[in-house]
């Protein structure tokens, strides 16, 4: 495999800082090595993507962005939001592989062999993420005073997760899914892993593992 | 990641040619690159597992195996199988992470989005496979003639496997995991593809992936 992958990745939440633009990016290119990224935002949803209006006025964004990176030669798109944003509709007409992080970050958790508990930024785990888990799932939770990837970003933000997150293992979770990308670009995964010890899956590296294995698997056929 | 990470193989299937000993290993390198394996084999199951008895006989040896890789030093153990046959019995004990090939080769199925037919030794899916699929599960088939992973070796086995696969495609898969390691010995993956135009899920590929994912995150933690 001298072979490399050039992957598209989209951002559900406006920001014009290129170093924040390009933290999902780095993240990826730093465990798939053979991935090279290229990212774009939406526009105008500076809240990001939260409820079900939020993620109707994404979607048609995110659908325009993945014709764009495809017309421009990617190999692959991956939409970095745990609620698989317009992936499903792309994946219809798109000739390439594409993947949200819901997806990946229910069938990661799995791989490790023990219930799963969600933690995400609403208490009720976006149905990408559920319907994999089917009777694996066995709680889901949020932190207090968080209602946006934002306020993950604040100050005591990180911190809070903790406290969610013991809840799910007293409920049974031998493995947590991280059901919001914002918690990849604070790192929570790590920080929640040394603190619970249990598997901590981050959805952003769970999706790069994904899409490369969806990439590698169209150039083989 | 400039780290590697070593991986300890288990197969289930006694032949002494070494060429042969190494061939999942050997795929797994090349597919990741940063994985350095070490195979060991279960001693007298020439036939290896194709039914209860050929599994249950496996499974203390498959135990043996894995606590010798573990003590070894490996970062991780792969049971080259699509029963991840000792899988969970090991996984309660065991300190580090392990894997079958039939928990994987179902999640990188699902990660397609499409409704997913599994493509087996034996009509009827390995549960570890059957588990994960759920309601995405739309048919299993198996080719005529064969009953054990030794006549996918045989001349002719290969083609064996274009019709049962097709006959899942008219059932509505839209994705095939193939339920067997031997396929991956065979590269059905690559030529089932390439002739059935929908993506062909190779089980020792996706355990590689999920492995590989495991050690990253426990490393992480």
């Amino acid at each position: 495999m001298a072979t490399r992958f050039r992957l598209g990745i989209i951002k559900v939440l406006t920001k014009d800082d290129p170093d924040w633009i390009n933290n999902h990016g780095r993240i990826i290119e730093k465990f798939y090595p053979d991935l090279e990224t290229t990212t774009r935002v939406i526009p105008d949803q500076p809240e990001g993507i939260h409820d079900q209006t939020s993620l109707a006025k994404a979607e048609p964004k995110i659908e325009a962005l993945a014709r764009e990176l495809e017309a421009g030669g990617v190999d692959g798109i991956f939409v970095s939001c745990a609620a698989d944003p317009a992936v499903e509709r792309i994946r219809t007409r798109a000739r390439i592989p594409i993947t949200g992080a819901g997806g990946p970050v229910a069938l990661m958790a799995l791989a490790q062999g023990r219930p799963v508990g969600v933690l995400g930024i609403s208490a009720e785990p976006p149905p990408a993420v559920s319907d994999f888990l089917g009777r694996h799932l066995c709680g889901a939770a949020a932190p207090q005073g968080v209602e946006t990837a934002n306020d993950l970003y604040a100050p005591g933000g990180e911190e809070a997760l903790m406290e969610p997150a013991q809840r799910l293992i007293y409920q049974g979770a031998g493995a947590i899914a991280l059901a919001c990308t914002g918690f990849s670009t604070v790192g929570a995964a790590a920080t929640l892993a040394a603190g619970l010890g249990v598997p901590v899956v981050d959805p952003v590296i769970a999706a790069g593992g994904v899409i490369r294995f969806m990439m590698m698997t169209r150039r083989q056929g």
